[in-house]
């Protein structure tokens, strides 16, 4: 087995080149948005969604071939999680919403293209998501309507999208937010979309309903554990070191774990979660070696 | 065969329906963006767009009966059409894009509720189109990936999305833009979406290869009729008449057709279009005639 930080190399690599081709030419026209959309795709991410979603179909026995149909779907899959991923990106940072100017060490997509290009761009990531999804070949257990939907309800008004209205109602009430409405949000605009995107992955390569199953469990836990995680070094890291502003949570009153429970809770929190995470991956044994070193990975995040 | 007026009022009460359906309660949490999301939808809307894919559908031999799959389809595709269709108007509405104050005779969505819920609540309805799309039962010649990848490509960067991308840019510059551009503009923002509401009726009705392709020419011809009408309209009317600001192209120096040719070329270039549109129609037969009826209804519109 490779090395962790090779495979996450390597996956990087094939996760890049895949949103390359999905993504249509900076100078397809109109140029502007395309050159937008890119410049938001390729500002920066690790593809921790993408990645986590080949472990996955790697775990339920898909393998990195040409012609390995669970890979490649989990592939495809893995760019439309992370062009919706950017998409939301894109739409939070707006001076009507979190009002940020800096992402991943880059000026923010409005700062470099304007307001209305902004939001046209994550308008246009959000439909493209969706376009990829058709396009895979649908595996035996899953029609391609589990996926359409799967994603729909994960980006929609009930999870991601309303973890946001939820965020952006409680800003300035802070600590006045019950635990209930923080884990609400934590689990509808972080551990949502990464449990989609582990799942995902999973399905491609055709996951039994115990391994699919299992894989939902991993991701939910790794998904709070990571918002958590997230919290707490905007507290404790410098902007430079984030490649994002840092404090804006505290500055915007933001209920967060840390503002709630404090450094040391959130951070008990966090390894319980993650090993919460661990514990389900059992039922891959040996095959589940890889998810559980990037749980681990996430969890030892500079914090 | 009923008279066009009750037929309009029949099918816009079937598709008002299927939308109160479709969309979550207003107090689904969180309430805020739910309630927004059903303000615009219900603010009013003709239905145009799922009413004629209703009536293509029907062109196929479709029935309005419950357990006529075709029927059934068409209706749940309108309802994602429309639902596509309002979140581009909260978009184009705001601020940042075409700073637009009402709509259909109300404030528009962020007027009500905020930027920032505005964008979120035009991301849900997006996202929510997709939704039910995933939910038809696909027809025997059209796959559901046909669907999901014609509404993406259609709402997607190089036509819908692409084609307010140009607009935008172009403001200001008036009769500057060329004629192509002008055209490029209407094919995207406006037909482009007829064409696919259009469509998606005939396909949810398994329409032949030579049905669609004939629905597909009146689609395109009917949807650039009628934006050249949308703009002679903006110049002749008054605000109260049309329901929204009038005179706002002009304002903002936008290309439209008026703009570029004059009322009088821009009167006989709708009509030029609709006898194209009706002369599509030919293939259905008596079947046609309802499709033929409301592109003369459109036409006639007070202008």
């Amino acid at each position: 087995m490779l090395i962790l930080s090779k495979y996450l190399k390597s996956r990087q690599k094939l996760v890049d080149a895949e949103l390359r081709r999905r993504l249509p030419g900076a100078k397809t026209r109109p140029a502007t948005i395309h050159e937008a959309m890119r410049y938001s795709v390729f500002a920066g991410g690790k593809r921790l969604r993408p990645v986590l979603g080949l472990a996955a179909a790697e775990a339920c026995g898909a393998e990195e071939k040409k012609d390995d149909i669970g890979f490649t779907n989990a592939l495809a899959l893995g760019a439309a999680v992370e062009i919706l991923h950017t998409y939301t990106l894109i739409h939070d940072d707006l001076p009507c919403m979190d009002d940020d100017d800096f992402r991943r060490g880059n000026p923010t997509c409005h700062k470099v293209y304007g307001e209305g290009i902004a939001v046209l761009a994550g308008d246009a990531l959000l439909t493209l998501a969706f376009e990829i999804v058709a396009d895979i070949k649908a595996p035996k257990r899953y029609p391609l309507a589990d996926f359409v939907r799967e994603l729909s309800d994960t980006g929609g008004s009930r999870k991601l999208i309303g973890g946001q209205v939820m965020d952006l109602e409680g800003e300035g009430q802070g600590a006045e937010i019950t635990p209930a409405q923080l884990r609400y949000i934590h689990e509808s605009k972080t551990a949502a979309l990464l449990t989609t995107a582990i799942r995902f992955g999973g399905m491609a390569a055709n996951a039994t309903p115990k391994q699919l199953e299992a894989l939902t469990v991993f991701g939910h836990s790794l998904g709070l554990a990571f918002q958590v995680i997230d919290d707490i070094l905007d507290v404790t890291q410098t902007s430079e070191k984030l490649g994002k502003s840092a404090g804006k949570d505290q500055a915007a009153g933001k209920a967060t774990y840390p503002a709630q429970f404090g450094l040391e809770k959130s951070r008990a929190e966090a390894a319980m979660l993650t090993a919460r995470a661990r514990e389900a991956l059992q039922v891959f044994g040996a095959r589940g070696e890889r998810l559980r070193e990037i749980a681990d990975y996430l969890l030892d995040r500079d914090y």
